[in-house]
């Protein structure tokens, strides 16, 4: 068995999550902070067999993976308007970072 | 040395460190939820000597292992009645889902 | 590559992210309490190249070794004042216990 470690943003969590249930993972999930990832994240713990480790990847990958977005500037409400850029710009969003661990005993009570 | 990584209910967890602090192990609680159990739970970090695991082991099933327990239905607060039983269910609380990893080095400063 | 898992005083955690940032790691801090320090702790996760590991080691020892500090007493407001120590205290303050886990996998999405 391993213990798959994964840091997301906090905006793939929740989609992540389902992806893994649908997938019949079972994981845990700690509050985090800082660090790996640009904005607020979650740490996902996840124990698997060893032959499930990359399909578990495969499902981290498919929600999570660092990607480009197109975001609408938000109007200036009441502020200076000279550094307002009136079209959508594109900024990087998602990305993960996964250590697998190995396990030397897993049990449940 | 060993990591133990202690996934716990609750409703278990103020028990569980009592039970750890009465054996003389030492534990960090990382806030966590849902996943490997049915509602808000707790992870518990337990760093301890090879030889010491089992009885980590043992204080983890004594305070958390899986029971059945009867609640008292709540009482419907200006709802439906239709489906308000009135005796007390049974149902499963707590249990622990354990990871204990090898350790390559462990300090304190 | 390995897993460093530190947990750390909250009064240090600013100090040692500070650190970790100028040296050029990446943490993902935890939330967590109790248990292996004496006040509120934060758990830092820190995956590094094994050849790193010791400059990491190094940069939590600096900010975070348990150490004497004079704390003021707080003056008495309107309690007992037979027990009022009117002159500064020594107690021990920081401190760190870590961890370095193998890892079998590391990837980023
Ligand atoms: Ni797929
Ligand atoms: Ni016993
Ligand atoms: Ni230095």
């Amino acid at each position: 068995m391993k213990l798959i470690m994964a840091v997301v943003q906090d905006d793939d969590s929740a989609r992540l999550m389902e992806g893994l249930v649908e997938a019949k993972f079972r994981a845990t999930k700690l509050a985090s902070t800082g660090g790996f990832l640009r904005s607020g994240n979650t740490t996902f713990m996840i124990g698997v067999d060893d032959e499930k480790v990359d399909k578990v990847l495969h499902v981290i990958r498919e929600n999570c993976q660092s990607r480009e977005q197109f975001m609408s500037p938000i109007s200036p409400m009441g502020g200076n308007t000279d550094s307002y850029v009136p079209y959508p710009i594109e900024v990087e969003v998602g990305g993960a970072t996964v250590f697998v661990l190995p396990i030397e005993k897993f049990v449940q009570y």
